[in-house]
């Protein structure tokens, strides 16, 4: 395929050095543009040198402003803040450029597809609604919040199989789930914050998004209760979370590790760049996932989520089990690859 | 009252050295002895010099073989780990002791008072029911699971209020609820554990125990079901738990509140030497309970639990909050000390 | 004595917090204001909830401006960073205040003692020289970099009792020496940072001049090197230091436990009220100093500095050992709240 | 070359996991036996779970006794710690094995090479005096303690430029240098233990042995002083050390960057494999080198030395930086690795 120019946006953030991992030597895509606020004219290597060491040749690279104009690119691929992504994305769009971001501004728009690869695919299709709006060509892709996207993917071959009926959640999620300089040392140091802004209601909302049905050129969301209790934690990268539902149909435990175990999806077809060769991995060691150990499993490290402890719970139909998924990798740089890629493939773009 | 000389078993442990703030300014209790079995004849300050500082009186006690023939005690407080207090502990009922335990070996035996004192001081009548059965006073009472006390005493005023239907919590357990060595720090250091041993069935069975009713001299366990996961995190001291309940009738949100802060027992009424006046503290701060901020909050630093971040769910009748208890003080060594009180008080002993 | 009334300015930070406990209970001087930036308007408890939980009494206070024209006190003590000290600790005096400072600001100019109580109570002399050039009666006072207070500490008695020819010191710093928000977490999560701004040059350069001789108005400073590598470790409260020293004389190593153990000053001859019964505590244990087990040891907790490790070295007259010192009480509340009470004693104020 | 076959002892712990990496696509070398003790008949991967996820290949190979009777190498590396060392390094050797440690049990022995590749490859001639001794071929190599080996290399483009006086160093270690279970959490969460048991005695004596030259079959140590504090940091990987040293001739800056940046060996000239291509990788950035960020710098993982904040001390010909070297590769399973390639290319074995 041809090589696609790709700007990134909010290039400098504690998201935004992860995806130069998957961009700087990707098949079909080449960095044009690395777009920061604070650090324009900066070289990048020495705008995140408090985040990540780069390779040489991408450090280089002189951080640009976010501007339309200025930019040479094919696709934009954000990682802004979401205060940022709301204006700057939808100009963006205005200019004509196709936007896949993981920011969660323009996420929950009825024409704006919530897209985990893997999982809902078809929705892609508001694509094509938004392209009507405009006539320029520009629109825009997200993808959800970093915690819902562990959740999600463990829920699709559950509800596919045995339907669900409700689902309760708690969440020991990373601190660079926060940015930079994000979660104070004094705050976090031996200690649990049981509250992340807004993160509850994103984890419900966005589920219910992508496991909803597109019919009609709306999506028809999933109605069963999501029940998300969030914390911060002092891990490095990956969200765990422990998950408790209830099914509607019986299940036999084996059905379910089997689900879980054959879980494939489009991106894995298509044999995509950075589709991990088994999205879902399982792991019947008694202690885990745990997310220094096994953020960074399978074929493409941080896009697999971990699923363990798999058990019954003592109510009716009632499953429990442990997921881990990298917060910003298959939650956020990686997953945006992965849908840029998808996105292109399937011939959205150009 | 009359001082009661007290020996301590398991007194070089984790939980052990948290004893010693009760026990050594106690104005019933007195030590009379500190019982250990890797340490016996060094000084106990030495033995648990990797543990804590301890004031200078107690530290140079003798640490002395858990023998109920050399000792001399009219109360018997255990520390132990589980599987040795399997045996010493009926040795030490079997030669006349009252031993208070928060170990967990004995804790579901029929006729064993399982107590938090502020929640079912009415099971202490088990007692008797052992007291007949060994002519020599022998008897046990056992305190719960460090995990299942936090989660118990904030059930207590929900299932008087509006009835419960189902619990589900999820737990972020500091590493001091393992012991000594306990957790290595290459297992837990920008790490989660999302397992602790026998932990969700204790959970599970403990709660129906304690919040289930003595009927004829038998405990009917309470019927709906719990569902937990444990996980360790890098927390000194301090479980924290996100926990998620169907109640049976409708409630609003200002009885749940009124019901928590109005919550008060027998330790509270008898004005008991370890009784917190406020036996669940509320935070209306909206990213508390934390461990390091708030695990010493009240008027007996740690024996308060803490409850914040009280909300309803989606699904009918259901309530999420987090709790926050002292898994070494409210979970073990306090409460320990607190229904040793109450035993004492209501004329168990002597 | 009379009671003083107190203001204080950087109350809502990091150090501010640690005054709290020493001012509210205090039998000479009374919280008058609580002055901060950000949070003018706000009750204290309120503006500082992150940092601490405060007593009722003083939580209700509300926060005003560090304007010397709207306070009212008989001494106003400062724990403002650095830039915001310089200005307003000079509004202050020149509004006629004693001023006590643990800010950098002021400490190098050669009218101002820096002063730690204990070691060179008799520099504060230098208040007289700046009393005669201001008319109004205002002065300020300050106290050293709270890296430089342990080592200095324990480098009086060595000092005065063999000489000192050279001085070593690589430092584990607590990340509350930066302040809050400070150090981002994912900064020093699991990692070392070996570096902090003007730390190494601070410590050097206010070693000498504590140590330094009063001779004619003017401070002589001492001459020996020091020669400091500072670095910030994941630990809370308790900057740690491996001293290496080279003295003038031989020694032997129970003359300098002697030395540490027999260390007093004014504030222990006074029986000033925040002065620990022993400045120095030794430790023989093999592996401590340790922060979190021993930063509070003590009468004053957080007063002391503790030493352990005391052992030669292989070149000659060379000895070493580790110290380590509380940053945020001894480094700073503690430290400025004894120079108060040592310059109130001694008559400088009122 | 020839394929050799490898043993490897003490396979199961914090160190032989790390060999891995480097031995199971080695072009050289090929696994024969993974050797352990508590876990003989278990699956090296089973054994090992705690530790890492192991490649599927080694992780299926049965962990056997280390008994020199039933295994088949070419060559034996051993991982084991230092008391086993003693007694089974020896029995190996006896029975005609070349073996290749990182273990401390043999290092001082007077006809025992204890080598830095990098550094002092010329002491390998001592194999050839153990040769005249056993007839039977076998051998041992040394390498040095985790600590030593960042200190050491530092320290020679320095000794051979500028001589060296005096060395002082601090340590700031991480917790794997313990092994497993090694430092219980409990005592290292937010702490900082100033002592590590007979470090600071090998780091002085070791750093004199390797800098030592080798004058008719003997090792003539060098002669400066190294005093040494060591202190164990919650860091997982990556010894950071503050070192303070004099030099006997003046030196200037640049002439100090350009000797640590020139710095090779052996390693790098004759095309070794697990040799980086720079054993020095210098910093210019103000607050590095960090472990969490730095220690995998370099061309091979783990195997360089980062050094930064080089600068003058205040005294004459004094000098001072930050050094962090990978404990369990350059300072254990790599350097056993290299040190392995170099005897082999250098025709000692076979």
């Amino acid at each position: 395929m041809k090589n696609l120019k790709i700007a990134l946006l909010g290039a400098t953030g504690m998201v935004g050095v992860e995806y130069i991992e998957f961009l700087h030597r990707h098949p079909w895509f080449k960095i044009s543009n690395l777009c920061g606020k604070k650090s324009v004219g900066k070289k990048y290597g020495e705008a995140v040198k408090a985040l990540k060491n780069i390779p040489k040749e991408v450090a280089e690279i002189e951080v640009v402003e976010p501007d339309p104009k200025k930019i040479d690119a094919d696709l934009v691929l954000s990682a802004l803040p979401s205060e940022a992504a709301r204006e700057i994305e939808k100009q963006f769009v205005e200019n004509g450029y196709p936007v896949v971001s993981e920011a969660s501004a323009h996420r929950m728009e009825p024409d704006v597809p919530l897209i985990i690869p893997e999982v809902n695919p078809d929705h892609l299709e508001l694509i094509n609604m938004q392209k009507k709006k405009r006539r320029d060509g520009g629109f825009i892709v997200t993808t959800p919040n970093c915690t819902a996207v562990g959740l999600i993917m463990s829920l699709k071959p559950l509800l596919d199989n045995f339907g669900i009926r409700k689902v309760v959640v708690a969440t020991y999620q990373a601190i660079t789930g926060a940015g930079f300089p994000g979660v104070p040392s004094y705050s976090i140091l031996g200690n649990i914050i049981p509250y992340i802004k807004n993160e509850e209601e994103k984890v419900s909302q966005e589920t219910k998004k992508i496991l909803g049905r597109l019919e009609n050129g709306r999506i028809k969301y999933a109605e069963f209760p999501v029940e998300a209790s969030c914390a911060r934690v002092p891990t490095i990268d990956g969200h765990l979370e422990a998950v408790y539902i209830e099914t509607e149909k019986t299940f036999d435990l084996d059905s379910v590790v089997e689900g879980f175990r054959n879980f494939k999806g489009e991106p894995q077809t298509l044999g995509l760049p950075s589709a991990p060769s088994e999205p879902i991995i399982l792991t019947d060691l008694e202690d885990r996932p745990q997310p220094r150990l096994d953020v960074m499993a399978g074929s493409v490290p941080g896009m697999s989520i971990v699923i363990g402890r798999i058990r019954r719970g003592e109510s009716e139909n009632s499953l429990k089990y442990f997921v881990l998924s990298h917060n910003r990798i298959r939650g956020a740089a990686g997953i945006a690859v992965l849908t840029a890629e998808l996105i292109y493939k399937k011939g959205y773009i150009g």
